[in-house]
C-alpha cells in the first residue's frame, strides 16, 4: 500500500533523470507596475523543475501553488518586471521540490502601449511581451526577458528590379527613379528580441519595443486616416529591409543601449516577414552572446 | 441493466432534439482522380447526424465507419470529386442511423497545382480545397465545394494619397504618375470560394481556383528569380484592389462561369487581407444565392 | 483625379451588395463593473458594416475609431457587459458610414472567476466569454453573449461496457457494480453557450458560466491536492454524460433560468470532447429558439 | 547602380553573421518508398543556411528552387526516408550558397498506419512524422528523425487517490480493490520521439512509433465498437502512467532497440498531457545522448 497515496515519491522503474517536468499552459492575471500605473496582464504561464533518476514524478500541484501565490502576491504588491516575477517563482520551486535541481518558469501576455500615428493620432498598440528563468540548486540563475512586435518590412531587392525594368523601357526615369521611392512587395513582419537580463542589471521592455520597432522598415498603426497611410507607405519605402537587415539593426542597437552588460549575456533576435508574393515567410535568426557581437 | 450496453438506445432525460452530433477532426488520405492522374488528399473530415428528442445519444462509432468505408474504396475506385465523396457518406449515413432525419459531411484539403510564374519558371503551388454536403431523409440534398487562395493584394486607397502627397510636393510629377504604378500597401491576402452544385450539375474545382487567383491584385509563387519577382510587384500595383473588389470580382466571374445554374444555387465569398500597415486583418463578405445577385 | 483620395467613395465597377465588410483580429483592453469591482479584459473584436452595391469601398478606419472611442469611454465609465459595449458601437457603426444599413461587433475575451476545490481550496479558474452585437438601419437589434468553459466528461457508455466485460467474468461482481462507479474513458471537454439578449433583458456571463460548468461530469480546477484529485475523479464518475447529455442538460437550464424570455430568444449550446481513446473529438450541438425549447 | 539587381551580395551595413536564414512553412507533396509501396506525404518545409558577417542578404530563391529539385525527383525516385531527403537538400544548399558554412532542413507531415483494435478490427491511424539535418562544410552533418503520437495515459497518483477514500468508506473493499482497477482521470496524450540517425546507420520510422505508442497507458483508435472500447478502457486502467513514465519508457526502449548506436547520439523525448481534471497540460521531457543515458 502506498503511503499517502504518494505514488510520485516511489521509486521509478525505469531509473532516467528528467530534464523538465511540470504544467504548461496556465492562465493568469498578473499585476504588474508600469511607468503610467498599474497594468494587469492576462498571462500565460509554464513552470518546470528538473526530476532525479530515482523518483517516480514531479508533484506538480505544487507548480500550480507557487503560481499561485506569486501571481496573487502581485495584486497586493504589484511586481516590477516579468524576470522578477518568474525570478521569484523559480525560488520558491526549488525549495518545494526539495529533490530538483533545476527550475524553469516561462511567462508570456498581450501588451499594450499608446502610438501616435505620422500625424500624431494616438493609438493603443498591441505587442507581446515574454519572460524566463532558468534556476540552479547551486545558486546559478539566468533570467530573460523579450519582445515581439508586428510591423512591416518592404523589399529593397524588388525594388532593384524594378528600377531595372524601368531602365529598360526608359532610360529617361533614371533621374525620377533616384527621387522617388519605387514599388516592391511590403508585407506583415513578426519580429523577436529575447535576451539575457544579469543579475546586478535592469531591462525594460518598452526600450526593447522600441529597438525591435524602430528597426523594420515602418511600424504599423491600428488607425490611419489618409494622410497618415500615405506616410506609412512612404516611410517603409524609403526604408526598405530585408529581414537579415532588421535582424541586425536590432543586434546593432541592442549592443549600443546595454553597453555595459558582460560578454556572457544571451541574446536571441528572430525576424519573419509573412512575404506578400510567396505563400511561405521568410526568416532570419541570430542565436549568441554579446561577447561574440562584440569581436 | 442495460441491453448489450446500448446506452445510447435509451431514453433522453432532456427531451431536446439536437441539430447535429458526431465526430470532428478524423484525419484520412483520400484518393481522386484529377484530368492528370490519381492523387491522395490528406483530409480532415468532420460527419454528423441529427438526434431526436426521445434518444439519449448518437451511435458516432458509425460515422468514423462510414468515413472508413467510403474513403477505402477511393484507394480501389478514386472518386471524380468532394461532392462525390461527401454526397455518398451523406446517403449511407442516413441508413445506418435510423433515428436521424439529416447528415453531414464537411472536408477539406490541401490540394496542389502546377503554375507557371510571369517568366514561365513553373512550381507546385499550394490551396486548400472543402466539400460539404448536407442531406434531409426526405430527399433533399446540398452539396457544396469550396477553394481557399493565399494571393496578394494591393490597396488603392494608399495609391492615391500617396500620389496626392507627390503632387502637393511637386505638380510637375502629374506626367510620370500617370504612366508608373505608384507605391502603396501590398500584403498576403486569404480569400475562399465555396458555392453549391446544383444536383444535376457538376464544377470543377481547378476553375474555381482559376476564378479566385485572377481576382486577386497577382497570384503568389514559390520561385520568383528578380525578373519575376518585379513582374510580379509590377503586376500587383497595375491591379490594385480592395478586398471588397476580390469579392466581388469572384461573384461576377462565378456568375459568367455558372450560367445554367438556377437562382436557388447558393454561394459564399470571403477575402481577408493580412494588412501590412495594420495589426489587424481586412475583410469582405458576400452571402447569397445566384438569384440575389442576378437582380 | 480622385477628390481627397477618396477611392471608396467611387463607384463599384462589378455592382453587388456586400454582407459584411470590415476589420478582424482588432486586440483592445476593456474595462467592464463585475460585482467584485472593475476588470481589464484583453478582448479581440471583429467589427463590420454592410456595403451598398454602388459603393466601391468601406471606411475601414471609422471601424476601428469607433472601437477606440468606445474601448477609451470604458477606462472611464466601465461598461457594465459585452452586450452594452458591442450594441453601443453598432449604433455609432451605422451613424458613421451613412451608407450602412447593417452593423456588427464580435468580441470574446479571457476571463477568470474565483472557484473551490471540493476540499475548499480556491483557485482563479480560466473562461473565454464572448458578445456580438446585429444591428440594423431600420431600428432592429440582436445582441448575444456568450461563455466557453473547459471541463471534464466521462462516457456512460465505456462504463457500461466495461460492467458487462465485469459481469461475464465474474457474476459476482453484480452488488459491486451497483455502488462503487466503474472505470471509463474522461476527458477535457470544451462547451459553450451562446443566447440572445432581449433588449429590455439582462443576462449575467456568471450566471451562464455556472450553467455550462454544472452541465459537465465534473468543473476542472488548476490546483488539486490529492484528497481534491480523488473527489474530482469520483464526482465525475458518478456523473458520467454524453456531449449530447451536456447540451441537452445547459438547454433546459437555460429555459428554467430564462422563464420571462420571449418565444423568439435565440439560443446556441455546443459541446466538444476531446476524447481520449480517439484522436478525434466528439461534438454535440443545437442551434434554435426558445419557442422551439418549449414545444 | 546595384549589378543585376543583385542587393543581396552587396556589403551589410551592420557587420553581424546570422546564425539562420531562409524559408519557412514551404507546402509541397513528396513521394517516399514505404515497406507496403509507395506514399505521398504532404510536408511542410523550412529551408535555412547561415550567412557571412560581410554579405547583406542570403539567396532564398535557392533554397526553394532546391526543395523543388529534389521533391521532383522524388516522383520518379521515391527516397527511402525524411533522413534521406533532408540529408541531400542540405549538401546541395551548401553548393549553391557559395557563402554559407551552415545549412539546415526541417520537415513534417501526416502520416497513417493501419493499426488493429483490441477486437481485431483494422483502422488507418494518423501519425505527425519529422526530419531534420544540419550541415556543415567541414563535412559535419546531424541527420535526425522523429514521430509525434496521440494516444491516453490514465492517471496512477489519482487511482492510488481514490483507493485510499474507498478504503475509508468501507475497509472491506481492500479485496476488490487489489483486482479490479479503479476509476482515475485520463486524457488524451501527445509524446514526440526525436532522434540522430548515426551516418551508417538506419532507423525505421514505424519502429520509432511503435515505441512511443507502447509506452502510453493505451495506443488510441479510430474505430471501437463497445466491446473494443471497454478493452481500451481496461487496458489503460491497469496500465496507468505518469507522463514521467512515459518518457523513461521510450528511453529505456530506444536504447534497448538501438544498442548499436555511439554515445554520442542525441535523443529528445517529450510526453504532454492535455489534462482532464485541469484546463492546463502537464509535460515531462528528457533532452540528452545516448552516452548520457547509459551511465
Amino acid at each position: 500500500m502506498i503511503k499517502n497515496g504518494d505514488v510520485q515519491n516511489q521509486r521509478a522503474e525505469q531509473r532516467f533523470k528528467l530534464t523538465r517536468v511540470g504544467v504548461t499552459g496556465v492562465k493568469k492575471p498578473v499585476v504588474v507596475e508600469r511607468p503610467w500605473g498599474r497594468v494587469t496582464l492576462n498571462a500565460t504561464i509554464d513552470v518546470y523543475v528538473d526530476l532525479p533518476s530515482d523518483q517516480k514524478g514531479s508533484h506538480m500541484s505544487r507548480n500550480v501553488e507557487v503560481t499561485g501565490e506569486v501571481v496573487d502576491r502581485s495584486v497586493r504588491k504589484p511586481v516590477r518586471g516579468l524576470e522578477e516575477l518568474t525570478s521569484e517563482m523559480c525560488e520558491i520551486l526549488l525549495e518545494r521540490h526539495e529533490y530538483a535541481s533545476y527550475s524553469e518558469v516561462d511567462i508570456s501576455a498581450d501588451y499594450f502601449l499608446e502610438r501616435k500615428s505620422p500625424k500624431g493620432r494616438p493609438s493603443l498598440e498591441n505587442y507581446r511581451i515574454m519572460g524566463k528563468t532558468e534556476c540552479y540548486k547551486n545558486g546559478d540563475k539566468r533570467r530573460y526577458i523579450g519582445v515581439e512586435v508586428v510591423g512591416m518590412n518592404a523589399c529593397p531587392c524588388a525594388m532593384e528590379s524594378v528600377k531595372n525594368v524601368y531602365r529598360k523601357i526608359n532610360p529617361q526615369l533614371e533621374d525620377i527613379l533616384e527621387t522617388l521611392p519605387v514599388i516592391t512587395h511590403n508585407q506583415r513582419n513578426r519580429s523577436t528580441l529575447m535576451m539575457e537580463v544579469p543579475l546586478e542589471k535592469k531591462v525594460e521592455l518598452n526600450d526593447m519595443i522600441d529597438i525591435v520597432e524602430s528597426s523594420l522598415s515602418s511600424p504599423t498603426h491600428e488607425i490611419l486616416k489618409r494622410d497618415d497611410e500615405a506616410q506609412v507607405v512612404i516611410r517603409s519605402h524609403e526604408n526598405p529591409k530585408f529581414v537579415e537587415d532588421v535582424v541586425r539593426d536590432i543586434l546593432s542597437k541592442v549592443l549600443q543601449r546595454y553597453k555595459d552588460f558582460p560578454d556572457s549575456t544571451r541574446v536571441e533576435v528572430k525576424s519573419e516577414s509573412e512575404e506578400s508574393i510567396h505563400k511561405h515567410n521568410a526568416l532570419a535568426e541570430r542565436i549568441t552572446t554579446f561577447g561574440e557581437l562584440r569581436k
